[in-house]
């Protein structure tokens, strides 16, 4: 088999077959085929596609390519979520303690963010003392009792997925459907999940900028996993906007512990409960969504979720007063509010730009190794279709330097407002299953 | 100015700028730009094409990446000659003597051969003692003496179009309108001319296998040299069979001296009368075509274009006895005729095949160091359209070993004989200026 014959078959539009992507993913990994020729292969791919069974070839060959995650040892149905992300969102902080509560096991490999703002552990170690250097035995354990743990991501998982990865960041070849799922579906199965439930945003913030961009990658992603034995859901919800009101990662948390108290954001709670729901099926710890909704409702009426996070914390070594106490997470030096120069109605709050002034305070990475200050961040006041007075603040910015004027213009210019009723965007667009 | 920028552009089907162009051919032949990013670019230009001016642009970044033959104390309008490919293609060692026999200067810079056949060079060096090092000031001076003299390539010519070319051939980027065009193109006025003929073949054994394709390369090339003030002008010519009847380096001289004579295959000499009008027009030695033919078939009636072969062979070390009496040439071991199975009508005389055996034989290159036999090769008797009567034979093979079974086998597969009358493929589909 040669890798020219591969190119040349596929840029000819031509699928290729089983044994040409396993060849292709083996020697790649192996370091037989240099990039020039893969970043050929996949600039090709851009442009013709993959059908079903090619995505699903590609995404079992990089699962093959590495390690896989062993949860056998963790009794129940493991779920596990995953969000194409976005600004602010911090559902997973949210989603973990809350199904785990109502006894769906949470086995959960987490990564640090790049960009925008932080990843899920780079949130999480914003509570003192709260780790995720935790050994496999230990975290078997710790499911098994609590029904939750997050470790940090360790293991040797698709490295095909990660030289690829790399090569595409570079290439232009990123933004290709058939791409994209089988990286993130390798990453699922890998992982050791068996039921999947994916958060497919779309708008200005997200990946998927078009609703039917968004539903090729999720419709993508859910024949992927279920073809391979994995139970898929895909959720796809709006981005255009951030997610609730705070950006930044001990901001985040704070919110996301308010959620749990029941006072969270309508749009994030709403969001956690569908996606939640949708965990509880598939865990098959309710027959239907609607059942699932109201045991979650229940659980954090009755303050079970919040319980939950309370055990969470304290199991990896966190300062559990945080969760009565959210002042006591890390806090910046300086609050400023940006007020609105006229009144009107909220038309358009720029989530990408959002993400990118939090980055510039320092809440995101700019590089794999820049450092991230946990403190900073942006909390809205306004969301799309609020009603809003001249001089009303429509955020607040935390920031740990007095100098925010760029910051602050960037904002302003991502903040529109009208002088006519808007109509907010719909918060969930289509369940795909 | 980021590659990953350009790549993106092209791949989204808008025109690169004149200075991204140049970035990218300056900064990829100092090895500042990565292969794998070249290759993501080159198979986005396959998909997306590139128009005129960028077409013009990649040649003359190209020409610009390395050094250029300076031909200025040649006097004359010096016109260069160039072949996309084919089978049997003995044009250059015809035309060379025949047009400096009229007044043209033919200052040639020639490569060697890789798959098919030699190229000009290898075939040239089957005359015992010819030799193509020569000094540059030996070069001019014998163009201005004689009219004619071959270069072997030397110097740094065109270093992007080497490194691309290579590029090409391992990631399924060859066969690119613009990229085949510019590469050519980029190479004929390196080496200094100022007019430039182009013989684009079509058919099984030319890399245009459509004529439509070879239109498109052609219009392509001559809008390039045109606008880049050469004087360019293209005929597309037939190469679903080999060109005239002889396929083998030693083989193709002894029917280049044959054409000389006046008693060369018809086909062969009808091609180099109409590529030889177009240059001596092109020279300015005559006003039309029709009166430049003229003066051509009065060269080789005289005597003349067989007089200025001596001249040119002599002048660079050959032995000059050989073109009276071309049996002197290298001679093969063992001749082998393939005779008719059935009578009838030759149908077809796969060029690509037949080239493929020749190849088998020895006579061309597999790779760009393995050495080739210049006597072994194939003669045909027949050619499309011609009738055949069973048992009379269609080629004789000029063989070194005795086994060439496996040769025959590939012959016999690809002359197909038709039961009723052929007409044979025209030989001239076009001329385009």
């Amino acid at each position: 088999m040669r890798m020219v014959d591969i190119i040349e078959k596929k840029r000819d539009g031509f699928a290729l077959s089983t044994e040409e992507i396993r060849f292709f993913i083996r020697e790649y990994t192996a370091g037989h085929i240099p990039d020039y020729q893969a970043s050929a292969l996949l600039m090709a791919i851009y442009f013709r596609g993959m059908d079903e069974r090619e995505r699903r070839d590609l995404t079992l060959a990089m699962v093959e390519s590495g390690d896989r995650v062993d949860l056998s040892r963790i009794g129940g149905i493991k779920v596990d979520k995953h969000s194409t992300g976005g600004v602010g969102d911090t559902t997973t902080l949210i989603l973990g303690p809350l199904v785990a509560s109502v006894g769906v096991p949470v086995a959960k490999m987490s990564g640090r963010g790049l960009g925008h703002t932080g990843g899920t552990i780079d949130k999480l170690e914003s509570i003192p003392g709260f780790h995720v250097e935790i050994a496999n035995e230990e975290f078997i354990r710790l499911v098994n009792e609590n029904q939750i743990a997050v470790v940090g991501q360790s293991g040797n998982l698709t490295p095909a997925d990660k030289k690829l990865y790399a090569l595409r960041d570079v290439t232009g070849t990123v933004e290709s459907i058939p791409l994209i799922a089988s990286s993130i579906m390798s990453k699922k199965i890998a992982a050791g999940a068996d039921a999947i439930v994916l958060d497919v945003k779309t708008g200005s913030g997200a990946f998927m900028k078009s609703l039917d961009d968004a539903r090729l990658l999720a419709k993508a992603m859910v024949d992927i996993g279920n073809r391979l034995g994995r139970k898929t859901m895909a959720v796809i919800s709006d981005m255009s906007q951030p997610l609730g009101y705070a950006v930044g990662n001990a901001l985040e948390v704070k919110e996301a512990i308010e959620t749990l108290k029941g006072h969270g954001p309508e749009d994030l709670t709403e969001l956690c409960l569908t996606l939640g729901s949708q965990m509880v099926c598939l865990a098959q710890k309710a027959a239907t969504p609607e059942e699932a909704r109201n045991i979650l409702q229940e659980a954090i009426a009755s303050g079970k979720a919040l319980e939950k996070m309370k055990t969470f914390v304290q199991a990896q070594g966190g300062d559990v007063r945080v969760i009565e106490d959210p002042e006591r997470l890390p806090k910046a030096k300086y609050q400023t509010a940006l007020k609105a120069e006229k009144a009107g109605w909220v038309e358009a709050i720029v989530a990408e730009k959002i993400g990118h002034a939090a980055m510039l305070l320092g809440a995101g990475r700019t590089t794999k190794d820049s450092a991230i200050d946990l403190s900073v961040g942006i909390v809205l006041h306004k969301k799309v279709g609020d009603r809003v007075e001249k001089g009303e603040p429509l955020l607040t910015v935390h920031a740990n330097r007095e100098d925010i004027r760029e910051v602050l213009r960037l904002l302003e210019e991502n903040i529109r407002i009208a002088e006519t009723p808007v109509t907010p965007p719909p918060l969930i667009y289509e369940i795909i299953s």
